[in-house]
């Protein structure tokens, strides 16, 4: 609704019980995805609502199915439901997307799920939502690397500072200068690592749902609770930047219409605002999904790199697993910080939030790293496909020394608390 | 030229001498600001092209005053020109800019300057167009501060989580929330800091023109030759990124066009592009800046922090000296690194160069900072207008706890050097 994103405490929309059990539901909601459209026959909107009489704030929230159509008992379509788009917004990009100003005039509703439960009804949804749109953040961050990588492979410009790699031609393609390998580097070494991390999420979710181990269960649940926002957060951010230095690797046209480029950095921006802004994520991270059973899921993922690290001692995997045992102790140094001092002053823990989900990300980060090269190690040493597994653990290192160094600015950040970052007055702003 | 950009070498465009002193331009030229329009009633182009029998490369480029209406002995307008816009660019954003294909097809021009000058000529206007568009990127972060000021303001959304700030209200204004108060931070500090920066160098440019002492003159030109890239770079990036978090802070509201923070975003993502893309930049300030004259603008950089430092040992100051002594050491070991090792490799520079730039950035930004602080600290312990003083020390410190550890990952990035960077074939990506 207009006046409530992120607070659905304040929401105004009523739900009136009629005398058949459905409900007329009355009130505007806003920034609603596909809400109206020509591309099915019917469609069924999910609308949060309050029953007269319900509790205050968010316990007094009910989730509604509201059809455009009415459906008879038969199935097929009945009455047009009172419910129309005011209007279409205009946007910075997924023109792709009707986003609809959606009007309810006492239109026809259901009851989903338990009255005033309607917020745990909804994260059924939200949570999938959230990783489905860190694939998003991801997919755009891959889109972008791939054209970038094409048009770097083919644009003439400038030599090699260390002597012409093309004699023959004009030129060399501008892949040769250091600084656009430094972005293709960093776009490959984010792909790669965030699509192992986020397989390794959704195996966690499936284990979670059909283990017969009750603590693989557990286990499996509690990763999925912790990497949801870490993943939504992070892959979303690096979407968008990554799809913004792609688009720097083309220059001025990278900037123009005609390359596709900028479109993909206008569309990658929505993913860091939808479905719980990126500010939302971190605090879910460190309000939320660090305290729950006494901390369970948090020490659970320190063990499973503990015991990853045991497991991998050899004189090849050492600069992996020093890497990720390097940044798991800054990330526990910074849990401990978060426990020590957010429950003193919760303005503490949400001011080094967004630092903390971005620790968590490059523990994350490097452990995906540390399993690929566990994996390439063996077969990097010659055969068919070494060459492949010899670039992974290029890769890998370039993760290594070039973008887990993020770490120690993080960690510094998150340890100078709230007070610089509240010290000012609103007024004095 | 569509086949060269950054790469001036590859120009093809012709001037073929007259009888009567001009010459007769011939080419296409793309990506020309405000190329054509009907807000003048002439408009005069400048151009690079080759003479006839040129030397080859950038050694033979020349620039030629090329005006749309030929100009008549008494300055009235005469016949129109043999050049016409052949297309105006789609882009993401600077849409009052029409940026124009310019065909010239041998349209009379009158040579600026020497024969085979054209690179020395066009940089009196390139180093001062750098200097204007980091003043773009300033005053975009500024503007997207001030709207998403306003909104933070003025928008209530949960409770602040230390007890709620407006009872009387149906939620706190979003400005308590920690995360907020971090971004909004962020662009205060980033804004003071640079325009204080760009000042302080602007100062150094007046001084190289008009000081009576030799040794200032210098002063003043070996600052400005330096922190010309920096300032182009960092400053646009920053513009880029605040305007991004602005816009963040209006939530589902910024990606909408009706709000304007996602034209800031677009408008803001050209000035890292133009007058030399962010990435040549660094190139100009590692390989050419700071090689010039044996190092001495660098030197002579390093020479005013620690006469600062000397001049500033109060206790009161001691945390902003402390920072600004630390970046200062992180970018001399940073500077040594490269001039041992980019010499045997200039890879290894290019490859650390955007790092280099950064680092050497928050050196200036810790400069600007502790200038302001000094002058804060005596109005600061009462009387009028105190408050304004203890803000700026206030953002000061914001800008050494929680901006100024970004040092930490530059530097350990800066020396991994170019091995991680560049060890893929072009073939492997």
């Amino acid at each position: 609704e207009p006046h409530c994103g992120t607070d659905l405490g304040l929401m105004r929309t009523k739900a009136e019980p009629q005398a058949d059990g459905t409900y007329k539901i009355t009130g505007t909601k806003i920034f609603i995805s596909a809400g109206e459209h020509d591309m099915a026959e019917n469609i069924i909107h999910l609308v949060l609502a309050k029953i007269a009489g319900a509790p205050e704030g968010i316990k007094g929230v009910s989730l509604f199915v509201v059809p455009k159509f009415l459906v008879k008992a038969d199935g097929s379509l009945g009455a047009r439901n009172a419910l129309i788009c005011g209007s279409i917004e205009h946007k910075m990009g997924i023109h792709g997307n009707s986003t609809c100003v959606m009007n309810y005039d006492g239109a026809t509703g259901y009851l989903l799920g338990e009255p005033h439960k309607g917020m745990r009804a909804m994260f059924t949804m939200m949570n999938d939502a959230r990783l489905g749109v860190a694939l998003q953040g991801l997919t755009q961050s891959e889109a972008a690397y791939q054209n970038a990588l094409i048009y770097a492979k083919d644009r003439l410009q400038g030599r090699s500072l260390t002597g012409a790699k093309e004699p023959g031609k004009a030129a060399d393609p501008i892949i040769v200068h250091p600084d656009i390998r430094r972005v293709l580097m960093n776009l490959k070494a984010f792909n790669e690592g965030a699509r192992m991390l986020l397989l390794w999420c959704a195996l966690q979710g499936d284990l979670s749902h059909v283990s017969t181990d009750d603590k693989e269960r557990e286990l499996g649940e509690d990763m999925m609770g912790l990497l949801t926002p870490v993943l939504k957060g992070y892959f979303t951010d690096m979407g968008f930047r990554n799809a913004t230095d792609a688009q720097q690797v083309l220059g001025g046209h990278g900037y123009i219409a005609e390359w596709g480029m900028e479109q993909f950095v206008r569309d990658a921006r929505i993913a860091m605002i939808y479905e719980g802004a990126n500010g939302i994520q971190a605090l879910d991270l460190v309000g939320r999904k660090l305290a729950m059973n006494g901390g369970r899921a948090v020490f659970a993922w320190f063990k499973l790199i503990d015991d990853f690290a045991q497991a991998n001692k050899s004189a090849e995997m050492k600069p992996y697993v020093d890497a990720l045992i390097t940044v798991r102790k800054d990330l526990e140094e910074a849990t401990t910080w978060m426990m020590n001092n957010g429950l003193n002053n919760p303005d503490h823990a949400g001011a080094s939030s967004m630092d903390y989900l971005y620790l968590f990300a490059l523990s994350g980060m490097a452990f995906a790293w540390a399993q690929m090269a566990r994996a390439a190690l063996p077969k990097s040493h010659g055969g068919t496909g070494a060459e492949y597994y010899q670039t992974k653990l290029a890769t890998a290192r370039y993760f290594v020394d070039r973008m887990l160094p993020d770490r120690l600015a993080h960690l510094a950040k998150i340890k100078t608390g709230a007070e610089p970052v509240m010290a000012l007055k609103a007024e004095h702003f």
